[in-house]
C-alpha cells in the first residue's frame, strides 16, 4: 500500500517511535506523577523529557507551560474555550479546520464576536486584512499555519508581529506543521501554540500539546486528579497540573518524545526538502494531466506537502475509490472537516481527493500515483 | 518487582493487549473514521469491535450511546459538567475522587448547588441518606462504585432505584470496579457510567469512555472535526460524533478492545475471586501487626482490591518509600486525589499506604509484602 494521507495521521512511524513507546507499556507502564515508587518515577521522566524535548524544538524556554493534551482538538479547544469570554472578539481565516472554526461557532452562541478573514482561492492570507478586522474587543487571533486542504503555509510571523504591535494573544494551529517547518514561538510571537502529536512530530495517537504562554490566563477545561494539591478541593493554578488531570498517556508521550530525536537527529530542514522534493515532482507530473484540476499555490516554497486535486467534475470519493480499489494508494476525499477552506476553493459540492505525503514516502510512489491518475483520468 | 499499584494503572497488560496494540500501530494506524481507504476502514472497525465489546460488558444496547474519552477524569466533566446547569443541585458523596469533586466544586462557582453526603468511617454510605438530599432541583447523583482508597463498594443498584424512583439521572464512576465487578446500566438504572480503560479493563493508557443513556442532554466539551457533517461549522448531534472531535486514540482502543476479551476469556467472576482472594489473604496476614491501622471495610464481600493503611504514626510516604527502597514493592502514599475520603477516615494528616492488587498478582507476592510489613513494623 503506498499511503498518501499523512496529514491525518502520519505513518508508518520510525521504528524507534513504537519500540520506546511498547518499552514504555511494558516495561514501566506504570502511573506517572501519582505514586513515587520507582515505576511511577521513570514514567514521569519519560513526560518530562518529552516535555523538554518539545520546548527545545519550538524555543519555548519554560518547559511547564507546554501541557500535554491527547489531541490537537483539545489543545484549540482548551485554547480558544478558555481564553475567549463573552464580549470578546476573536479573529480568524477561512482557511481553518472544524477544530478551530466550530469551537469560535459554539463561541458566537455564547456571546463571542468573530471575524473569519477570508483569503484568496490559493488559501492565501493577507495580513492587513487580519490588521483592518482588529476591533477594541479582539482578543485572539488564531491561524493554521499550514492548510490541511490545499497545503498553503500561512505568514505566521508577520501575523504575530501584527498581534504583538496591538497587544493581542495569537493562536497557531500547528496540525500540520509541527515537526516539518520551522516553529518559534518567541521570534513568532506566538502566545498559543496547538500542536499534535502524531502528525509531524512522528508520535502515537492519543498525543498532542498546547503551548501557553506565562501569564495568560486560560481556564481549565478539566478539573480533576493532579497529583498536586491533593488535600484541595479546587484545581491547582500550577502549570501544567492546572491543565492535565487524570491519566496521561505516559507510553504515548515516550513515544511521542523518541519521534522528535528522530526529527532532530535527522535535521527538520532535511525532512521538509524531502517533503518538497516529493510535492514537487507530484505537481509537476499531473500539471499535464486532461481534465485535472489542482487547487492552492502550486509552488513549493508557499505550500507544505499536500496536494488537492479533482478529475473532471467527477465527485471526488469516486477518485479515492478507485485509487484504494485498484491502485492500493491511500489519499482522503470529501470536505477533509474544513467546510469554508472547501467554499474559498470553490469545491465545497466536489470534494478533493487530497495527497499528503510524508518523510517516509518515496519518488517512485509518487511516480505511481501520478501514473494512476493519467490512467483514471482516461478511463473517466 | 511487585507491583501493588493496580488502582493507579494496572501493570502489567495481558501480553495480547500489548501486541494488539502494536499491531494496530504498525499495521493500520491510520486516522480511524476518515478517509474512506481500506486502512483507515480497518482503524475504523477496530473501534467499533471495542465499542460492542464495552455494550456487551455493561448492557448497553446501542454501542453507540457509548463515548471513547481519554481517561475516566474526561469521561467525568463531561458528565457532570454537560448535564448540570446553573440553578441544579446535585448529590455526590465524601468518597469522591477529586474527578468528582472537583468538577462539582468548579460547578459551584457557577451556580450549581451540591451535597456531599457523608458515609460512615468505613466509607460505607447509608442510601437514605442520598434519598433525603433530594432537592426539587436536584438533576443528577453521582457516586463511585469502589472507593480508591478503601476500596469500599458502594450500593450502587440501589441508589439507582432511588434515583429511578425520583426520575433522576445516576451517574457512575467505575474507575475501580470496570472489568473487575459486574456493571449492568439497565438493571442497575444507570444514565452516565464513566470508566477508565486502562484500569481493570486491562487497555492500555489514553483510553477511558463514558456511557450516555439515550435521550439524556449532554452538551459537549469539544467541538472539531468528527469526520462527519464536515459540511457544517456546528457539532453534529449524532452520538457518538458529536462528543468525539479530532483523532481518536486508536490504537489504544483496539488495545482496550483485546483488554476486555481477555477478561471476557478469563470470566470476570474468576479474575474478582481471584483478588479477593490476595486481599483476604493480606487483610488476615496483616492484622495482627503491631502498630498497624487498616482503613475500609475490612471485609472482600465490601470491598474491592484495596487496602489502605498505616504503622503507627508514621508518614505514609515514608513507609512507601521503605517498601519501595528496600522490598522492591511499589505502593501508593499520600492522599490519592480523594481528600474527603481521607478526611472521613481521619487520615488527611498521615495519607494513607495503599495496595492494590490485580489480576497478575499471587499470594507469594502478598506473603512478601505481608512480611515487609512485619519487619518495618518491628524496625519504626
Amino acid at each position: 500500500m503506498i499511503y498518501f494521507d499523512n496529514a491525518a495521521t502520519t505513518f508508518p512511524k520510525p521504528n524507534i517511535v513504537y519500540e520506546k513507546h511498547i518499552e514504555a507499556m511494558k516495561d514501566y507502564g506504570a502511573n506517572p506523577g501519582r505514586a513515587g515508587h520507582k515505576m511511577a518515577l521513570k514514567a514521569n521522566r519519560g513526560i518530562y523529557e518529552t516535555r523538554n524535548l518539545i520546548g527545545k524544538l519550538f524555543n519555548i524556554k519554560n518547559p511547564m507551560d507546554i501541557v500535554f493534551t491527547f489531541n490537537c482538538t483539545e489543545s484549540l479547544n482548551l485554547g480558544i474555550k478558555g481564553l475567549l469570554k463573552p464580549g470578546d472578539h476573536v479573529i480568524t481565516t477561512s482557511m481553518e479546520h472544524n477544530s478551530v472554526l466550530r469551537p469560535i461557532k459554539h463561541l458566537e452562541e455564547r456571546g463571542v464576536e468573530n471575524t473569519i478573514v477570508l483569503t484568496n482561492s490559493k488559501g492565501e492570507i493577507d495580513p492587513k486584512k487580519i490588521e483592518k478586522s482588529i476591533r477594541e474587543n479582539t482578543k485572539l487571533i488564531v491561524t493554521t499555519h499550514v492548510s490541511n486542504l490545499t497545503g498553503t503555509i500561512m505568514p505566521i510571523e508577520e501575523i504575530g508581529q501584527i498581534a504583538k504591535k496591538h497587544n493581542i494573544p495569537y493562536m497557531v494551529d500547528a496540525a500540520q506543521s509541527a515537526g516539518v517547518y520551522d516553529i518559534d514561538v518567541e521570534k513568532m510571537n506566538i502566545s498559543l501554540l496547538a500542536f499534535p502529536g502524531h502528525k509531524g512530530l512522528l508520535g502515537p495517537q492519543a498525543t498532542g500539546g498546547l503551548y501557553i504562554k506565562e501569564g495568560l490566563q486560560i481556564e481549565a477545561i478539566f478539573q480533576g486528579g493532579t497529583g498536586s494539591a491533593s488535600e484541595s478541593l479546587t484545581q491547582p493554578e500550577m502549570l501544567p497540573d492546572k491543565y492535565e488531570s487524570g491519566t496521561h498517556n505516559g507510553p504515548g508521550i515516550v513515544g511521542l518524545g523518541a519521534g522528535i530525536e528522530y526529527i532532530l537527529e535527522k535535521g527538520m530542514k532535511n525532512i521538509r526538502e524531502h517533503e518538497e522534493v516529493l510535492t514537487a515532482h507530484f505537481l509537476k507530473g499531473i500539471e499535464t494531466i486532461e481534465g485535472i484540476k489542482v487547487y492552492g499555490p502550486l509552488d513549493i516554497k508557499k505550500q507544505g506537502a499536500v496536494v488537492s486535486l479533482n478529475l473532471k467534475d467527477i465527485d471526488s470519493s469516486e477518485i479515492a475509490y478507485i485509487l484504494d480499489e485498484e491502485y492500493d494508494i491511500a489519499t482522503r476525499s470529501g470536505l477533509h472537516c474544513a467546510p469554508l477552506a472547501h467554499k474559498t476553493i470553490g469545491t465545497l459540492e466536489q470534494g478533493v481527493v487530497r495527497f499528503s505525503f510524508g518523510i517516509f514516502n518515496t519518488k517512485e510512489e509518487v511516480d505511481k500515483a501520478i501514473n494512476a491518475l493519467k490512467e483514471i483520468a482516461r478511463e473517466v
